[in-house]
């Protein structure tokens, strides 16, 4: 999968702490963006964000975009309702190969791997042979998989991302998903460092596991990765749900 | 698929007509409800929803269970964000059999049917290998497609129906979501007469069309068929759009 | 303040219960929905509440009709944008009184309510005048105070309602909200115990104050007060706070 | 009033438009983010945007700072939900002086001004009196006027601004929200001036008044005024209400 930030806020930060100050003084928001100070400013924007005070970074968005998850992802993802999405159409697009995701556990395998490559094959082959058929596309689409790679724009503003953080960022969260959060958490700490610096599943955020029977149990190695989290830490990430 | 209202505010047109008094007079609510003459308070909320007025008519709910649509259908429905839904996981069930949805064109020839079949087939006894393998449910159901069955719960209010309605009765949505939003359409008229009076795809609601040169060409039909709508017109409406 | 719940989802622990199973099984909703077991399903429910996962409980609906709050406490019920509101307008009705609410601690002071109750004399007197004067209602009530009182219908589904009480039954909330909160809480423990057993301030719902440094430093206090609520606990929770 | 933009998603028109792309064609928003040919995508946006398909314009999302508007004016405001909002508490606030906005038709005429000042000048000496007798502030501004001044940060992304100027800049709106959405349209209209091409009150945006016996009757007069909107025009925008 490839995510990429290709747009945001400018000055996230700022425009957050700038709504905070509003809230509990007399001077008003056009007057304090001109005369910000960001050193007190982040200082009130790590206060508030700790507090759980989160209606103020609603006003930071950010858009991504993501080429090549799944269907099966994709319609896990848009779930998520507080949120806009635009995504590529199986009805108007005629595809002219199948493109697929294939899960690791079915990789690391050679007797799955093959059952699943020759299933996307027979697939593939279903599809162009209905398209040549006649059948219309949006029809034809019936025989495609999960599997199938799919791309999407995504905005989400920071209150939100935290949420989704918590959730799919979590080892509980399919591994498809888990990446995907894990890849965007990555893009949005370079811009909003202080919004996001403790962001990531819920227990990061939490400072305890709330899932229950049901946690992972790994509850130190987890908080120790969000520690710092960079570019090349996606496959130890990916790495600790197994 | 089966479509059936499972739940619902009680006496709907009631409480939206009683909300409606709320906004423009001295008494109470709590008053109106209480001393409420049917006969006045349908007149009030048939011009409030004819004049577009829709927030009043947000207090009532409507709950449907929806059994056997497919995963291309439930996708396009999701994203419908002003909705509640639960829907049966593929993550978490382990599947016996296989089934899914045909589109009519596939079905109606013998050639694509064969084709699709067998295909479905194919899938069926991949999915079953990789989980004898050991694959878990969630990455074996990569192999399922847009096809397979689903089941879902949604929750919609009367606006958000009226707006969904616009959008799905539509003969250019696609059939399968037509067929829902059509037999949900059904459903909520038996219960909700007033409010759904005029409900229908865009064309029916406005009183043309805004598709522009998109449009169906079939205004006339489109209108007539949506003037008195029962079940037994399921099987009409879906030919309106071939 | 009047707090009358007017309508509600049928059986809506049934409803929440049967979302609940459509999500880990291959039985579909309607059928469940038919052969529910109230004893399973509520144990299935309080699980899912339990740890969180709030969702399944969006299908249960609450419609409230509330009357004589002030203006102040409107103003901030309305910032809970997922919910639905219809609420008395002050363009378009034009008042023969000033009807208003006194806050308590300005009522146990002869000196402040004898400040209080003048002012508002004089308001409704400036309103009058304005109107006489030929000034549009609209524009007259820019003299009408935070303490006007008005009605207002509220729609929640459940888990709006669990993040409602959240924040409002807290000590740190206004008292008005708060008294609304608790009243509405009251209302909805009744028909749905189960989904509600364990709402409250989120000190009650978490187990544990997360306001850091500005906690009411009342835990206990408070866990105690929301063990067993009744209408005649109003004022005991109303006194909580101060 | 004072209306600002502080913050907008940077090149609107270019998210959106590769938004659009990314729904019908096979390359992804990545991709066509970098070989972006701002005369074709701005092809689309516009039809996209003329069928009213206002889901892709979403992406772009835009932040206002806006000081001295009445609180009566912000009560309104908040009821759009699809929002972010900021506002300057009175709870937390402890005022030195009462500014506050005085209605048109109220300063046009030297009695009616006489009574709404002396109004106002008796509402802050009795706040003044309250806080000075050891009220709260948040009680203390149960006086306080709907006319009293507040400030407040706004984020909405594009399609819910689109829906807010119908509603807002329609001449049935309240003159003081009419005059907001206004600056805020001239605002948007800088930057994003294809999205907002069309952009004004529904008789504007659908080229029809959908108003029936509520209509204003200024249809030609209303679209004339918003072919060409300037800072300047403001004035002549709040005079077509009168």
């Amino acid at each position: 999968m490839r995510v990429k930030l290709i747009a945001y806020t400018p000055e996230p930060e700022k425009v957050c702490a700038v709504s905070a100050y509003t809230s509990i003084s007399e001077k008003g928001p056009a007057d304090r963006f001109e005369e910000y100070d960001s050193k007190k400013g982040e200082k009130v924007l790590r206060h508030v964000v700790g507090y759980g005070h989160h209606s103020v970074i609603e006003h930071a968005s950010f858009t991504f975009a993501v080429e090549g998850i799944s269907r099966a992802c994709s319609h896990q993802l848009v779930r998520h309702r507080l949120a806009s999405y635009t995504q590529q159409s199986q009805r108007y697009v005629k595809f002219k190969d199948l493109d697929y995701v294939t899960p690791a556990k079915i990789e690391a395998n050679k007797g799955t791997k093959e059952i699943f490559d020759n299933t996307m094959k027979q697939l593939a082959d279903a599809y162009q042979k209905l398209i040549d058929l006649g059948i219309p596309p949006e029809d034809a689409r019936y025989v495609f998989p999960n599997a199938a790679k799919t791309n999407i724009v995504i905005t989400m503003n920071a209150r939100e991302l935290l949420h989704f953080f918590k959730l799919r960022c979590c080892l509980r969260a399919q591994w498809e998903i888990r990446e995907l959060a894990n890849r965007m958490l990555i893009e949005v700490k370079k811009v909003a460092p202080v919004i996001f610096e403790k962001a990531g599943p819920s227990c990061v955020q939490l400072g305890y596991c709330p899932e229950g029977k049901f946690t992972c149990g790994k509850f130190k190695e987890v908080v120790d990765a969000y520690k710092s989290l960079e570019e090349d830490d996606i496959e130890k990430l990916s790495k600790l749900g197994d």
